[in-house]
């Protein structure tokens, strides 16, 4: 249904994206009910651009949201795998389960099927893990497959957060780490 | 949002329920695009009754498509623990990836995030879950905690169904059952 091309544009393409990807963000600041003719005014453009560019409004607006859900920073250093991995998971479960970052997911997963706007939100998870990990096994230490942690560590938080609504905390982050840790490391 | 009662209503208040679910799946089938006129029409209701109880029509959508993800038989029973849980698994994987499955997900999801839709799918996995597992813990079998399976074998499979398109087979569900059993059981 998308318009959008897979590959980030560049040029007058990539300006055309950042101002209605800003309008959308200040409106939504300011409670408007958003149609696409108030965002492309906002953004200086005309509505068939945004039509041309991403289909419909919902199409948009999961595209603004996969956006804020990029990581605006390399995970953190913090001198082992584990606590690497503890410190991340627990961040990455306070954002998500955040009530802007559950709104964002949403609005993520509202987007075209067969767009690539949900397979980039779990991209950007996996880009993090798996840099975590490549800094670990730089150290010298024993890494599990990126996979498990996505399977073990990023699945089941993600899943709580859409599906089980409730108190959701570090503690829980910091268990599924320590079910990787314990329980699911290749052997030596 | 949704005024829709948490307890499942019963006499009049069942038949319009009943009335306006089919009136949504007969128009669905037929490709129609969906209104709230439309769908109360069809049921021989007042477009009132479906605001009244519903909210609006994504949320009459969200819950039709959570009944329709409702498990309409008891898991089979295979004689063993692990092939209930292989079997179980991997039937929900199929069920969840279809198309038709992965556009209920979806429906669900897009209802209000403060209402139980989201919640009702995922009770209806782990009562699929409790029941595998009472069985097995009757015919004298070590069981591992459902919330084990939950995180470890359901979350896994529903990341990937809405985070990572792609062919998604049983032998996947069948690793993530035996993950559960080498590396995830309770000590004895």
């Amino acid at each position: 249904m998308s318009a959008r091309p897979a590959v980030r544009p560049g040029g007058r393409s990539a300006r055309v994206q950042e101002s209605v990807h800003r309008a959308v963000r200040e409106l939504q600041a300011e409670g408007a009910a958003l149609t696409v003719p108030l965002v492309a005014a906002r953004a200086g453009v005309t509505p068939s651009t945004v039509y041309r560019r991403w289909g419909d409004l919902q199409e948009l607006l999961s595209d603004v949201a996969v956006e804020r859900l990029r990581p605006d920073a390399p995970p953190a250093d913090h001198g082992n795998l584990r606590a690497d991995l503890e410190h991340w998971a627990s961040a990455f479960l306070e954002e998500m389960s955040s009530p802007a970052g559950r709104s964002y997911i949403r609005d993520a997963l509202a987007g075209d099927p067969e767009g690539p706007n949900a397979g980039r939100c779990s991209a950007y998870a996996r880009e993090q893990v798996e840099a975590v990990l490549s800094r670990a096994a730089r150290r010298g230490e024993h890494v599990p497959e990126a996979e498990t942690v996505m399977d073990h560590v990023v699945a089941p938080m993600m899943y709580r957060v859409l599906f089980r609504p409730g108190p959701l905390d570090a503690a829980y982050a910091r268990e599924l780490v320590a079910t990787v840790f314990y329980r699911l490391m290749p052997l030596p």
